[in-house]
């Protein structure tokens, strides 16, 4: 929880960064106001941390600042908060099986499992890629064409969703899957994409 | 700018949230302090706009939260501050040339333009249902496939970027052309896509 500041506290804050130290009779002759008028706006900024009062010296700006605060927040959703189901087939399964798959669920990657666990994931491009090289979609299977294990990049449940969207951002990628250790080997238990990052971005901005 | 309330602040305001009105006397004798004890955070909390006290009632929770604070900054971020650069083709490219013009910049959706306006828009969901289709990609003109005027969502420089991320998630799309009119026509001018807003989500959760 915050407090917004109103506008004249902002205005001190302001001139206390450009001039700091700085007294508070200055600070009230810049704004051309009386000290007790000034004194429950400083009180605030000073019991909350924002500034900080030196006897016989003046105020000090300490660097808090709003984004730091809204960092926070995000920092603290994690992954197993926004997750959705993961679509999944074994790497058995055939390129065409799985592009029509892909549309049914309407997901932009498919994540490929070999006796149950992590082997592989497929994106909407790598199958345009294959689709566009003119192979029978029906008798490739789709282990062929997969990005493997160890070059999959995933994310568990206990990871931050912040840590999740800077995977997406630098490994240009569209989705992640959520994987559980299982003794060395990873199920997969659910996937982060640019959407799911999408739709929190859109429940942050229309929270009020 | 906003203040950080401390854990005792949070505790109050709980407090009053739960048996407004309230005294201070018995959210002192709650938390096991003195009301000396609290005065500083009260002050605070009602000098910020947090709590109301009224003379001989108590104190009230007067509902402001932290997130309608996010929610006011992410609604003052444009489409023009955030917006990449379009890839653009004219309505008589190729379905071949335009999937490798889309591999080559490496992007997730096409618009396509008549006479300099935008006329269309394709995504790689749309090349990979056309390429699954057998026809000959070299002979078939990226307008016959494309979203078609007047099924075309987009956004202008102005809109804000929530808004952009609201039509994103409820059409169900990845990418939005930004447009600029010209007497009734339209002259693509960006693009945001669900990566623009998850770098965004990143850029907000990394400042500190």
């Amino acid at each position: 929880m915050t407090i917004q500041l109103n506008e004249r506290q902002e205005k001190i804050v302001d001139i206390v960064k450009r001039s700091q130290p700085i007294t508070s009779e200055a600070i009230a002759s810049e704004l051309k106001l009386t000290r007790s008028t000034l004194r429950p706006d400083l009180a605030i900024l000073t019991m909350s941390g924002i500034l900080d009062a030196r006897p016989k010296v003046g105020y000090f700006y300490t660097g808090k600042t709003s984004l730091s605060y809204i960092s926070e927040k995000i920092k603290n959703i994690k992954v197993s908060d926004v997750k959705s189901v993961p679509i999944v087939v074994d790497e058995s399964t055939s390129l065409y099986d799985a592009i029509v798959l892909m549309f049914l669920e309407d997901v932009g990657s498919i994540y490929v499992t070999s006796k149950g666990f992590l082997s592989g994931v497929v994106s909407r491009k790598d199958f345009l890629r294959n689709a566009m090289g003119g192979m029978d979609l029906n008798k490739v299977p789709i282990g062929m064409i997969m990005t493997r294990m160890p070059n999959i990049v995933y994310v568990d449940l206990e990871d931050s969703v912040l840590n999740a969207a800077v995977k997406l951002i630098d490994h240009e990628i569209d989705s992640l899957p959520v994987v559980e250790e299982d003794e060395k080997n990873y199920k997969v238990v659910g996937r982060i994409t640019k959407t799911t990052i999408t739709r929190l971005f859109v429940e942050l901005g229309k929270n009020d």
